[in-house]
C-alpha cells in the first residue's frame, strides 16, 4: 500500500501549519505515512523547525517519514499567512491536481486535501464546483459520482442535495437520487468502514418529517417511496424520520449514518457537535479522498490558533479505508 | 407573586408521570410553588404512593406545595398510559383552557403546559395550530403575537417560520417578519432573562448563507436589510451568518439567541446539544408561559422512562420569568 499524498491547500491559510501539525502528532495519532505535493518552503516557513525533506517519488515518503514531513517535487512559493494572491492559488491548484493524479494512478494510496478558496482557484482556472467535483471528474466519472458524507466521532451524515440554494431543494429531489445516494452510503459503509450490516436513517425534508402531509407531501411522495426501495435491496435504511429529533444522543445509536434531504440539515448536527474533528469523505469512487471539514480560515493563519484535529482525523480516516480496500 | 399553574397534558402521555417527578424534586432543583389543574386522580395513579391535594383556590397551592402536589378542580378520569381515547382528550383541553385562563387573569404568575396530541385535541373541538396559538388567542392577541423561543442550557433559538412545508419558508420570509421577530426576542431576552445588551445570531437561508448570491438571493435582498433595520434601532444583531457552523461550541459564545429561517434549523441544534432539558418559551405575550420542548411519547408513557429534566426546567424557568416581570 502506497503513502497517502495530501495536497498543500491555499498556501495564505491554516492548511500548511495543520499538516506540520499532523506530521507531528504521527506517533502518538498513529498515522500512516504521507507526503505532501509541493509547498517545502511553505512548510519550513509555516513552522519553525520543522524537518522538511524533499523526495524524488512517493516511494520514498516511507522510509523519511520518521524523521521529516516529505514533500514531493519543486513546486512552491513564499509564505504569506491572511494574504491569499494569485501566485498562492496556482501553488494550490497545482499541488492539488498533482496528488489527486498520483491517488488515481494507485503511487498513492489515498489522497487528503486542505482546504482552499474555491473563488480564488477559480480565478486561475479551476472549473469545478469544489474539490468534492474536481476528485471525481479526476477519477474518470461524473461530477455527480462522488457522494459527501460528513464524518465525526459522534454522527455521520450525508447529504442528498448540496451547494444550491434552499428553494431549489424540493424540486431536486426524486426517488431515484435519494436511491443513487442510499446505495453508495451502504456499499461504502460496508466496504470502507467495516460495517457489517450499515443501518441508513432517513431524514424528512419538512417539519416533523411532514407531520402525516400537513406540513408539504415529498415524504410520501418521494422519500418513503425511496426508502421502500432501498429496503427491497436488501439495505437496511429507516424513515422518513423528523430531522430535529434524529441527532439527539439516543436516536444516533440507531444508525451508522444519516442521508439528509439539503445541505444544513445534515451539516449542523455535524458541526454542532463535533466542529473540530469533521472529516468530508468522497464516498462511490475508486480513489480513496477525504479531507478537514473547514475552510482556509485566512483570519488566523499563521497565529498557531487552528485546530489540527480534523486533519489529523482526515488522513487516519483516508489510512484506514485505503488499508481496508486493499485488503479484499 | 401567585403560583405557577401546570396543565395536565394528555393523561395518556408521559405528562402525568414528568409533573409528579418535578414536584418530587421541588426542593433541590428550587422550583416555585405550582399547581395542576385537573387530574388528582390521574397522577396519583400515575405515581404510587405520591401525595396529591385537592385545594379550593390557587391561593392555597403555596401552603400545600411542601407536604404535597396541589390540584385544583374536580376535572379527572382513568388512567390509561400509552391508551389515548377522547375522555382523555377532554381533560387535556379542559386542563390547558383552565391553567391558562389563571394565568392570563393574573391568579397565576404563569402556565406551563405539559404534552398534548394535537390532531386529539382537534377532535375534541380545539382549533389552534398549536398550544402556542392557542395562548396567544387565550391571552387577548393575535395567534401570531407569541414567539416561539427554544432555550437549554447551551443554547437558545428562535425560528422565524415555524410550521409550513420546506417549500413554503422561502416565500414566507419577509423584512417585516424578521424585524418583528427579531424585536420580541430581543425585548424579551432582557426583559425575561435578564440580559443587559442582548446579542441575536441571525443564521442565512442558504447553504454558506449563500456563498455570495451563487446559491439563493434571500439574504442580500431579504435577511441582510432586516438586520440592518434592527441595527438601525439599536439591537445587537449579526448575520446573515452560514447556519451550519453557527452552533458549534466558540461560534454560541458570540450570541444570547440565534434567529432561524426555519422550524429545523432552530430545532436541529437544539436537540442535538439539550434534547432532554430543552424548553418551549412563548415570547412577546402578556402572559408568561412554558413548556417541556417534547410531546406525549405515548409509547413509553407509565413506564418511568421519560426524562424530567424538561419538565423541571420549563417550571423553573416560568417562575424565573416571573419573578422578574413582577419585579419590574
Amino acid at each position: 500500500m502506497g503513502p497517502i499524498a495530501v495536497s498543500l491547500g491555499d498556501p495564505a491559510g491554516i492548511g500548511p501549519e495543520l499538516i506540520a501539525a499532523a506530521w507531528a502528532r504521527r506517533a502518538e495519532e498513529q498515522l500512516r505515512p504521507f507526503f505532501v505535493f509541493g509547498g517545502a518552503g511553505v512548510l519550513r516557513e509555516a513552522v519553525a523547525g520543522l524537518p522538511v525533506e524533499r523526495i524524488a517519488a512517493p516511494g520514498e515518503a516511507g522510509a523519511a517519514f520518521d524523521r521529516a514531513l516529505p514533500v514531493l517535487t519543486d513546486h512552491d512559493g513564499p509564505y504569506r499567512p491572511g494574504s491569499p494572491d494569485e501566485a498562492g492559488a496556482r501553488l494550490a491548484l497545482a499541488s492539488l491536481e498533482g496528488a489527486v493524479a498520483l491517488a488515481v494512478d494507485g503511487t498513492a494510496s489515498a489522497v487528503v486535501t486542505a482546504p482552499i478558496a474555491k473563488g480564488r482557484l477559480a480565478e486561475v482556472g479551476f472549473v469545478h464546483p469544489g474539490q468534492t467535483e474536481f476528485v471525481a471528474a479526476a477519477a474518470g466519472g461524473d461530477p455527480d459520482d462522488g457522494v459527501m458524507m460528513l464524518a465525526g466521532p459522534q454522527l455521520r451524515t450525508v447529504p442528498v442535495t448540496v451547494h444550491c440554494a434552499l428553494a431549489e431543494v424540493p424540486g431536486r429531489l426524486s426517488v431515484d437520487l435519494i436511491v443513487a445516494r442510499g446505495r453508495v452510503v451502504a456499499r461504502a459503509l460496508h466496504g470502507d468502514f467495516g460495517i457489517d450490516r450499515p443501518r441508513l436513517a432517513i431524514t424528512g425534508l419538512n417539519p416533523h418529517a411532514g407531520e402525516d402531509g400537513r406540513f408539504g407531501d415529498e415524504e410520501a411522495r418521494i422519500i418513503a417511496p425511496a426508502i421502500a426501495a432501498l429496503r427491497s435491496e436488501g439495505i437496511e435504511a429507516t424513515g422518513p424520520h423528523p430531522a430535529d429529533a434524529l441527532f439527539a444522543p439516543r436516536a444516533r445509536a440507531g444508525y451508522d449514518a444519516a442521508l439528509c434531504m439539503y445541505h444544513d440539515q445534515a451539516l449542523i448536527p455535524l458541526k454542532t457537535l463535533d466542529f473540530d474533528q469533521g472529516v468530508n469523505v468522497t464516498l462511490g469512487l475508486p480513489v480513496v479522498r477525504t479531507s478537514p471539514d473547514h475552510g482556509t480560515a485566512f483570519d488566523i493563519a499563521g497565529k498557531g490558533l487552528a485546530d489540527p484535529g480534523a486533519t489529523i482525523a482526515a488522513i487516519r480516516m483516508a489510512g484506514e479505508i485505503a488499508a481496508r480496500r486493499s485488503a479484499t
